[in-house]
């Protein structure tokens, strides 16, 4: 059965290295490295191994100990270095073998980070498992942006939705997302933007809906373009946005102007509470 | 303009105290002390005055320093101890006297956190605000029950909504709650459970649907009852279980078996990397 043991401890009753081998599922949170949580960085610096994707910021890489094997697994966006069933079998074999294994991911592992996928394999596989949540990109960008997702008077619901499908096309349930008093974010939908706004707006959305493009949100290189729905992919090739940009669709992107948030800029450091 | 000041940063420009007085709006996850981020931690450790909600750990308020004043804002479900209006006003007039006040939440301030609310009145009085977001409960628990939000093959969306409306009422978007592939979280449903899982199978949501029902979530107590969105409200019954409780619908509540957490237990402790 699964464990769930926690990240950085290190006593292990049977004293036998091989039986201490497992993976950890760490969300990395959004971009800045501040916004990590304490249990990943506890499982980051107790890690023998760390799997790491694309979006994640080295100075978070920095925190294993430096005699720590620093695997990258890849993953931009329709081009994964590493298939899913080579991460997953890497993981395990990993794990069986005896190392504490950090599985490191952008965002949160079960949004939209196919943790569910490895966690699935993994257990098939008798490889203990432990699961460290991460600020999802959604709440990271709305904060750093001062766009609420919810508001009383604006939103009582938000939906998450991939905007990057498997089949390569774009199929999403339009009328679920068409709903009035409700946020709507896009993960990975900026390749599709157009098409997007379009469905969008066909399926009953206001095409002056306000909307927000967020290009590398809470790092220092986050832009947040605003506008609505009509001109967000015009905006979007105006300003050669670049994944990894997430869209938010919704009245609450009205709150941004009045919160003043149009020039925040914000300063990347590496986290100072660790090591004194 | 609202300032995006560092948490932890001390340095005053002017030298004047009353012109560092700022609201640090801070999500403090939903539970584990463990998932506070780093940001969190260190706009804890220099705030002078914490306004914080029901919901917030003991060892959470312990970070903040000795001679930091601490106050209780309340919030139980349907019984707020001050009223947002005067919650707002305390927040105002403690920055504008020079105060770095922190507002901690539960979970994320702009998921269903009022934080919207906050900080559009704190704009209006000029008070310079920030803010850090904290894991929502829907992914806290969600990881430490072991239930992808999202899944290739189960579901492409996910979406967050609150079963606790102000009218007292229950008048939610079903037909948009009701839909494949697609997870439902519902935040403070407990108290509305029954009438809520009649209307989603009223608006055509099938009977067997997996469901789970997590109480307190990522805490020590935490308990996790899954069955089907027909049993869900029986079993709330039977169990007695109490709020904070998250209800989380969809194929993906099928993976928590498969994935042996149904026994986890979870040892809750203060921040060791902290002060040593």
């Amino acid at each position: 059965m699964a464990q769930m043991r926690r990240a950085g401890e290190t006593s292990d009753p049977l004293g036998a290295k091989a039986s201490v081998g497992r993976v950890t599922l760490v969300g990395a949170g959004p971009g800045d490295p501040e916004l990590l949580t304490i249990r990943a960085v506890r499982a980051l610096m107790s890690a023998d191994t760390v799997v790491y994707d694309h979006l994640v910021n080295e100075s978070v890489l920095a925190l294993a100990p430096d005699e720590a094997e620093l695997i990258y697994a890849g993953k931009k966006s329709n081009h994964h270095s590493l298939p899913q069933g080579e991460i997953n079998r890497l993981l395990a074999s990993l794990a069986l073998s005896g190392k504490r294994v950090v599985r490191l991911k952008g965002g949160d592992p079960f949004i939209f980070g196919r943790g569910g996928e490895e966690i699935e394999y993994l257990y098939q596989q008798n490889v203990p498992v432990e699961v460290v949540p991460g600020i999802t990109s959604a709440s990271g960008a709305a904060c750093y942006a001062g766009i609420p997702l919810t508001h009383r008077d604006y939103a009582h619901s938000c939906v998450f939705v991939t905007g990057h499908l498997k089949q390569g096309g774009c199929d999403l349930d339009w009328t679920a997302l068409v709903r009035p008093h409700q946020t709507l974010v896009i993960y990975m939908g900026l390749g599709q933007i157009e098409e997007i706004c379009a469905q969008l707006i066909r399926h009953g959305m206001a095409a002056a809906l306000p909307a927000a493009l967020i290009e590398r949100a809470t790092t220092p290189e986050q832009r947040v373009l605003s506008g609505c729905v009509s001109e967000l992919a015009k905006m979007a090739a105006l300003h050669l946005v670049q994944p990894p940009a997430l869209i938010v669709i919704g009245e609450v992107v009205r709150m941004r102007a009045r919160l003043g948030r149009e020039n925040c800029s914000l300063q990347q450091q590496v986290p100072r509470v660790l090591g004194g």
